[in-house]
């Protein structure tokens, strides 16, 4: 079934759909059989939430920053098909005025799952929602402890609920402990090589790099710059690179030295 | 009258009977004498609460994530039959405004219990009760103080209390000197090695790693990535892997591999 | 006067006495000089507030935990016969909303001491009182900063307060300067040898252990696991021990095996 | 293009305009190409803005104290004809109550912004924004958290958003993760040669030292006094000086002394 | 005129003469040529404070605990025949809320003080007064701000004030910037050797130990205890020694062992 | 104009003008030329806020406690005839509720100010407005945030601003980064030496020490006792100590004396 999964994508019950789509603007590209599989896993742990008798199954989703980890919680939510799916993000609770509202509102969100006989929750950016900074460091005790206890507690009986959450910051995740708190871990890696960095070119949207011998080009140019094949940039930066691309002189060029600034030097940091 | 405890469990009186079946939703299975020792020390503290005088007994069973420790702890209180039982989960807490009102509501609860001739209270999760994060260090003193005043004050002459509080942070709790205030400790150990496990996949449900042969296959293929007999991996993290591989088209080269994955190994952390 | 002393115990006046006795529900044992001498020097005080022209004196009762500071300050407090008399415990502020209000309460209670001619106010267990937590360190530097003061302010003109505080935190007590508020302080040691657990056992309740062949068996019992003469362990631990041993099949050696296990190892901590 | 963009600079519509001339009180003076650089760039992703799919632009201009960082970000907007600018700086939140009023105030100008089909808004100073302070360290979490989620959402379908923030502690935003929320970079260099700063003189207003022979002179009388032909100093402090110069009795001198103060020296900080 | 000063205390104006002598129930005794130089200087401030043209005279009188900085403060205030006096204490502010309404309370007095033409303001234990403690180390910031200004802000106009402020912790007093804000400062030693001593104990009310032969008998046991004729313990805690002795069946060696107890030892901390 | 300055002191317009003089009880005496250089630089200042299109102009004052700072501020703000003059002190928010206060009384005399067309402003004593204290350290990081905002911002068109701030933490100040919002810094040294010692004598009033022979031997008994010609001290405190001194029997030596122990040590701190 996984490998005809990506041609049926079918919008979630709902008034969540769009901003569903909204969370992967350019569509799942399949530059990599670790993609397949990140999809496959994702969508069994569906498949076993409907089937099984267990009430309650968290995964957390992490990997570099842009890596489209977002993207990628948000495709496996809509190929769900559950009657109740909701995203929560840290653009959703920034209007609230400080961190009681936001766990209340959290709060209530899980509770009205719980209402459903078969629910999916996004909690995307979980470093963002918890008010995470390093300098301190500093974050709502309130709203991490409020996770943590939801993250842990089935819903009724008769309910379930599959919870898909998001971080670009597994380290301090374990340090919080937050990270036993779920069932299963999905690793989300950034495009990791010039092959792979090939695929998501041709296969992107119509501009110049989509088109194969530019797209070799590119990827040359990025190896003479860099002087390795490997690539680790996250599959976001990339698509927004390639894009603007599309407005300079020499695409291809302009492109490469963008990416090639973003590949992290050996030995550095 | 320990020997056969575990056939005759009755419901406990009252509304909070499904609350303490939801806490074990696996049921207890004996997989090794120290699982019956457990049950045994905990009916016998039943028991010296019924006939001795002291008013107060605090009993904290502490061990590692995923042990077991609550739905030993629902067991025991199911099996105390006594008029009065109530479980506080982090749960039960996590939609109070903030830790004044978290305390007023355990708080609530005690005074609740000291009406009762014979009340038994189930504080699960100190750790989370107290909103207890490593970073920081950050707590709720609010709570923590009122916990720590309450598992040493007796209910009024003429009432008894039997508290039961749970824990997978046992260096925390002694560093924070809650230790100190209960009067007895139950280890709760995680399934330590293979003759163990086989006997939890044996005694549980009806799926194929319920069968003896599976059963054997599977430990042989842990023990084969391990290297060692030694499992220390708690039952609730066994139980749903197991869950999860009926789903499995080879559930025992599947269960193997995931658990092998939680075998801590020698030398590490 | 003070040989005794022990025999006479009057209740104290007003609807306190209750609350006194609970504080000493086993009575007060005399197992070794030591505890006649802190019994002598407490009434002692006693007697100074009455005919001296002192108008306050506040006593520090400290030792180990479960030593029998509470125990002993209430009997001191019952055989002063003052009119006013009152325990403030961190059972009987646990309720109270916050800080504050605990100051409140607490300062409440001074002003109406500060009413009667002739009070004894028990400030127990002084650090659960200021909500201490070594981890951080935290405590309510509201209520510490009142009780410093409440401890040096003596009662207007007429009036005579003695103040009776007890603490297991000598050591934070000191750093936090709060030692220094007190007159005077009382040392109150556990259970030092095994000649002074056969004397508490053969003094205590009617159980088998109180037979002076049990009692000398279970301190056999002891010395051969320990390898020592000396004890060091609460009284409250000791008589709780005995208590529920009374319950068991071999009640000399589960308190034998219960009590060893608690003696201080040498070279430990 | 960007060849006359300096000549035809053309107010933005609305109230806005005056303020984003007050930003840049002296206009801008194209003292090296690296100002022309900046320029391009800025009005590049201004044009991208425009044309591209993509909803959201942010660009973090960074630099030393009195670089010109704010001037050239209000000029940026200024020619971008955006119908929507708006400029937040620390003046215009400093009479809020206090850290939730003025996040309450940011968020809505953003919920503004996402009002009309295409916006720009400057957040000035970012460091003063969430009150940093360097000793604790200190700063507004609230408004931080708010700020790196308004970053990096887009406004809704069929808007478009170009965000430009500036700051002179761009290591301090690194720790903070707050750069990896911006899309794009512009780095404002203070002037760093005398060089540059001849041309600052001779294009800067008609005072005495913008006669080329004076303008030399205290080049000249600079490079005597600090031995070196590096200057790193903030143009804002350059044209101060030279405004406050002309009415000093020897412009140059005096013009020259206080710069020769304010170059770095060599091997201090 | 300093050497009749002693005989004719007369009380000062108004409704605070009692609560003056309140403060040094036991007079002062002139056990050394310091005591009388103290008396002296302090006297002195109080005629220039009516003689100069200077408004504000702040004075700190620091020493160890129990030295007799608040009696000698106390007697000052008493000899000065100012029309406003006023003790602000520890025990004068217990009863407020919140370190808020201590710093209106205080801020009133000052007011008040404002408008008599001649004031004098004791601050007495500045420590307590900030909620000084020692462990974080924490304190109240907005009263200590208050009490540096106060300190330091003349009254208006034909209008003239004396401070006196007690303090035990000169120390921590220095690290805070407090000192600084004082024109003045005493010095109030502890009793420093066994002349002192017994020079204390003959002129101190009709006890036996004001018995020459007594006093001289109490000394000398001490010195053998102590082997030094150093004493270094402060006069409050002497006298309160001594009158507990009086109700000792062997006073003197009772009141020799207490203050031997007390004496520093020499290389101790 | 400046050789001439010091002679045509004429009191600013309006309310504030009493509240200058105050702030200056003793005038400015020229006892060096350092004095001359710094009222010159401050006048000068004040003259180019008159001429200059920069609408704001910051200076900060800084120097030793006592050196003067406050006093120079107020005289040249009362030589500057400016329309609009505002003194802000730590006295005049001492009465406010909480720094939110403070805060709100301080941005609303910069908004008056704005309203006229030439304002001066002194904010006296910054580590005291942002109530600063080394412990800790803490700090009022809302008043901070506002004075570093505010001492920043121009005025509307039209209006223009000269403020003037003082400290005596000048390195505190750079560890905030608040030195860096000031325009211009004056540097207010204390006494430096003898010679300008006796010069601040013998122009100082009519007591004693101003006979040009007293005020030698003062000199000369200083030298003696400190060894050294070096003074160090802040005029504050010598115009005190001189005035103190008028009552003494001896005022030339009790003066030598006080001013000789706050002579600072070579070697020491
Ligand atoms: N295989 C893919 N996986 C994920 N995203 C993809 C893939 N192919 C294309 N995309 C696109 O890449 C972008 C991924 O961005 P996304 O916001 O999900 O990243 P992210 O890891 O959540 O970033 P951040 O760390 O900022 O939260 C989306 O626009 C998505 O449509
Ligand atoms: N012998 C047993 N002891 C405890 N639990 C058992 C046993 N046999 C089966 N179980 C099942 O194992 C699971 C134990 O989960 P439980 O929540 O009690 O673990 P826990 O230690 O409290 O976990 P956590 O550390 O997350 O609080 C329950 O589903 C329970 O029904
Ligand atoms: N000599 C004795 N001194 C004190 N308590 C005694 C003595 N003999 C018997 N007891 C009993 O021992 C118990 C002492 O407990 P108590 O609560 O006073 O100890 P504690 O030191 O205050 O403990 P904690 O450290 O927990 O506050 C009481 O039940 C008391 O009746
Ligand atoms: N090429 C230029 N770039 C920037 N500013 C210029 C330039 N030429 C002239 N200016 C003038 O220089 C001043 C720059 O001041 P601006 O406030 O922008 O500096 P800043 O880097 O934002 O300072 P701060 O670090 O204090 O925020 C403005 O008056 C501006 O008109
Ligand atoms: N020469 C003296 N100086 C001070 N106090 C004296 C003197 N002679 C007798 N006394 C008595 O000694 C006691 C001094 O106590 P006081 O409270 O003033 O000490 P303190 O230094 O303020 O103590 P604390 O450090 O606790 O604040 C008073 O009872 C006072 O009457
Ligand atoms: N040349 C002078 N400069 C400054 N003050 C002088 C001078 N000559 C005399 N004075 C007098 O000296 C005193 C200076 O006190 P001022 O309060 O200004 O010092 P300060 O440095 O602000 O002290 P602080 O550090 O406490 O704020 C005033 O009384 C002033 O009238
Ligand atoms: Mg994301
Ligand atoms: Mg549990
Ligand atoms: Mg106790
Ligand atoms: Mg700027
Ligand atoms: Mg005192
Ligand atoms: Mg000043």
């Amino acid at each position: 079934d996984f490998e005809h999964a990506l041609e049926e994508v079918k919008p979630a019950f709902g008034t969540d759909d769009a901003e569903l789509e909204d969370a992967m603007p350019d569509g799942i590209i399949e530059f990599s059989d670790g993609i397949q599989r990140i999809l496959q896993d994702g969508l069994l742990y569906v498949e076993h939430v409907k089937t099984q008798s267990k009430r309650l199954t968290s995964v957390l989703l992490h990997g570099p920053q842009s890596s489209g980890k977002t993207a990628l919680a948000a495709y496996i939510a809509m190929k769900s098909d559950f009657p109740f799916i909701k995203l929560i993000t840290p653009a959703s609770v920034v209007g609230f005025r400080d961190e009681v509202a936001k766990k209340d509102y959290i709060h209530k969100i899980f509770t009205d799952a719980y209402k459903s006989p078969l629910s999916l929750l996004i909690i995307d950016d979980i470093e963002r929602m918890i008010e995470w900074v390093p300098v301190g460091p500093r974050l709502s005790n309130n709203i991490l402890q409020a996770l943590m206890t939801l993250f842990k507690t089935p819903p009724p009986k008769g309910h379930k609920l599959l919870i898909l959450a998001t971080t670009s910051q597994r380290y301090v995740m374990e340090q919080l402990d937050v990270v036993r708190a779920f069932n299963r871990q999905i690793a989300v890696p950034a495009v990791s090589d010039l092959r792979e960095l090939e695929q998501v070119l041709t296969k992107f949207g119509d501009g110049p790099l989509s088109d194969p011998y530019q797209a070799r080009q590119a990827c040359q140019a990025i190896q003479q710059q860099t002087g390795t094949d490997s690539v680790m940039v996250g599959i976001k930066t990339i698509l927004a690179t390639a894009e603007t691309a599309k407005l300079s002189s020499d695409p291809v060029e302009w492109f490469a030295d963008q990416i090639a600034e973003q590949v992290p030097r050996r030995g550095s940091e």
